[in-house]
C-alpha cells in the first residue's frame, strides 16, 4: 500500500499579502515517490492551527506530516531539527493571541526532535541544486508551535507517524521594499525543494550519514 | 525607426560552472518595448571584453548598451551608477591577466556615470515585483572594467549612445555549498528583471524623480 | 550568606589563537552584586568539559553556574534559552573527538531550558549600552554540550542551582583576515556585558516581563 | 620640519545621540609618527562642512587632510578609495538640506581618487589587529560630499596636500535597539585604528603593494 503525506502551509501573517509557505505547497504534485500528497492550508494561529492539524491527522491517517512555514530573512530552505515547548510572540497571531513565555503544552516534553530523516531531506535538496540547510531553531512563534504540537500529538496519539517542519525564505515579490541584502526565493523553487525533501522523507528508512551541525 | 539595444553577458569565471549573467541575457525576448534586442556573450577578460564590445557597437550601432555581470553575495538586481578608472583584480581573469592598481585607460576620466535612466530602471523592476537597488560601486574587476570602457568609448567615439551596467546575484544552484545566508536568484527572475530594466531604459526620456542614495 | 557564581570559559579551538570567552571571564571582578565570582577555564572537549564542570560544582557549591563560549559571526552577546540532547561536530574538539548525530546523555531529556532569568540578563546588558539578544539555539558543538550537561547535572544532582550559557562574538583581533562584514567585539566589552548579565542573574528572583522571541 | 595632519569628524545626525566619528577623533594623540594632529568637529551639512574644512585648510596648512564619518552597518574600519560628484540624500542633513541627484561641484570632475596611501593605511590597521578594508563607495551623503570637496579643493587650491576619508562602524551603544546582526565597534578601537591609519598616511611615500579590490 502506498504512503500518504500530509503537507500543511500557513496563511499570510505579519502584514505580508501572501505566505509563500502555502503558495509553494499548492504547487506540489499529488504524488511524490509513490506517496500520495494531501495539502492543507492552516491558520497562523497558535491554538487553532494545532486543532486543524490534529483533525487532519485523524481524518487522513498519513504516514508523514510535514508542516511548512516562512522564515523571512533566511536565504535557503531549512529543515528544522527540534521544536521547543515555548510560545513567545513578538506580534499577535491572526486571532489576536500573543502568548508570552508560556509552555505550549503543560504536560509536554521540553522539546521534541523531528522524526523525519532530516539530513537526507537537506542532502536531497542540495543534490538537486536547491540551497538547503539544517536548522536548530524553529523560533518561538506559530511555526515552532505547530511543529511542537505535531510531534507531541504523534508521541501521544499517533505512534508510527513521522513528523517535521520546513522553513522557506521570503518570496521574490516580498523582497521589494525590504532592506538591501534581504534574501528571497521563487515560490516555484521552494516547491521544487519541498518535492525533493518529501521524496527523501518517504524513501529513506534511515537518515543520511552526513555531518551537519553548528560549531559554536 | 525602432531602437536597438545591445545586451552583453559575461562567460563563467572564478571557478563557477555557469555565469548567470549571460544565462539571463539569453532568456530575453528579441524585442522589448518596441526596441530590438541584440545579445552578446563576452569573455571575462579585462582587455578582450572591451575590444569585443567596441566591435559590436561599430557593427550594430545600438541606441543603448547594457552590460550584465554577476555580483555574488548581493541579494537583488543592482543597477550601477558609476564606473571608475581602476583595475584591481583579486583573481586572474580568464586570460590570466591580473591587473593591480592600474588605470583602465591612461587618458580616461577618473569615473563616468551611467548614461541610462538608472533610477527609472530600478523603479520599474520594483514595480513589477523584482527586488532591485541602485549601486554606487561596480567593484574593481572585469564588470567595472567593461562598464568603464563602454562609457569611455561612448564619450570618445559613439556620442548619443546610452550605456550602463547591471549586476545580478548568484543563481540558485550556485548557492549549494556556499555559506548559509548567501542570497540567490532564479535565472528566469533575473531575466524578468532585465526585461523591465530595458523597458525603462528605452522608454524613459528623463530619469525617475525618486530619492535613492546611500546615507553614510 | 552571600551567593557564589561559577563562571566558566572555553580554551581556544578551531585554529583560533585565543578564545575570547575565557579572556572575558578573566576580566570579571571577584565580586558582582554581592556575590563571589569563581572563574574556571575549561577544555573545548565534549567529554572532559562536563567532568571538569561537575567537579567544580561539587567543590565550589555555587548558586549559579554560567558557562561562556564563542559564537563567531554573531554581532551581540547572546543568552541561550535552551540546550538540546545532541552532539554533532563539524570539526574535531581539542581531544580529537568528533561525535556525530549522538545524544549527549542517553538518559537525559531532549532539551533543558536555562534556569537563569535569561530575559533579565539580556535586558540589563541592553540597559547598560551593551548589544545583547536572546538566542534559541546554542548550536550542536561543545557550547551546547556544556550547557546541556550543566542543566542535566542540576536536574539530577544539584537541585536549587541555576544554570545557563552565554555566547560572545569574535574578539576584535579575530576579525582580521575574516570576510568583510564579520562582526567583532572588544573582550573588555564582553566582560562588561557578562558583569551586567551576572548582576541580573544573582539579583532577579523572577525573570523580566519583556517580550522577546523570534517570529518565524 | 614636522608634518601636520588635519583630522575632521562629523557631529551626530540621523537621530543618533552621538557620532562615533568625532568621538574617535577626539581620542587621538596630538602627535602621530612625528606629525602634529589638529582635530576639528564639522557639521553634518552638505554646504557648511565644505566651507569649514576649506577655512581650516587655509588656516592650518596641513600636509594631510583625513575626514572621518560613520557608516552604520559596516563591520570594520573602511578607507575610501574614491569620491563621486553626486549628492543624493535619503534624509535631510543637519541644516535641512536634502539634495537630490545633484552634482556637488558644477565644474568638478566626475570623481576623485583619495591621494593618501590607502592600501598602506588598511594594511597597517590589520597588522595591528584592527579589522579594516578598502571601500570603493563612500555613499552619496555628507561623507562622500566632504571627501569629494576636500579632493576638489586640493586639486584647485592646495596642490601637494594629500586627502582621504575613513568610515567607522556604529559605536557599541548604538547597537542597542538595532536589529540582531548589526556590527558595532568600541570608539577606543576606532581611535586605535585611526592612529595606525594616520601613521601609515604620514610615513608611506608610496602606497603598499598589496592586492585589494572587489571581484564582481
Amino acid at each position: 500500500m502506498s504512503k500518504k503525506v500530509l503537507v500543511t502551509g500557513f496563511d499570510p501573517f505579519g502584514g505580508e499579502p501572501v505566505n509563500p509557505a502555502y503558495e509553494a505547497v499548492k504547487l506540489l504534485p499529488d504524488e511524490i515517490a509513490g506517496a500520495s500528497v494531501v495539502k492543507l492550508e492552516i491558520p497562523t494561529v497558535f491554538t487553532r492551527s494545532a486543532k486543524v492539524v490534529e483533525e487532519a491527522i485523524e481524518r487522513e491517517r498519513p504516514d508523514v506530516v510535514l508542516c511548512v512555514g516562512q522564515a523571512g530573512g533566511r536565504s535557503a530552505i531549512t529543515v528544522e531539527k527540534v521544536a521547543i515547548n515555548l510560545a513567545e510572540a513578538r506580534i499577535p497571531d491572526n486571532d489576536g493571541e500573543q502568548p508570552f513565555d508560556t509552555p505550549l503544552r503543560e504536560d509536554g516534553d521540553t522539546a521534541y526532535f523531528a522524526s523525519l530523516p532530516v539530513k537526507a531531506m537537506v542532502a536531497n535538496m542540495n543534490e538537486h541544486g536547491i540551497p538547503a540547510f539544517m536548522s536548530y531553531t524553529a523560533g518561538t512563534y506559530v511555526c515552532n508551535s505547530i511543529m511542537y504540537n505535531v510531534l507531541y500529538l504523534i508521541d501521544r496519539r499517533f505512534p508510527g507517524v513521522r513528523g517535521g517542519f520546513i522553513h522557506v525564505p521570503y518570496a521574490v515579490e516580498q523582497g521589494v521594499g525590504k532592506p538591501n541584502g534581504t534574501p528571497v526565493m521563487e515560490v516555484a523553487t521552494m516547491a521544487r525543494g519541498l518535492e525533493y525533501a518529501i521524496e527523501a522523507a518517504v524513501s529513506a528508512d534511515e537518515d543520511a550519514a552526513v555531518i551537519m551541525g553548528e560549531t559554536h
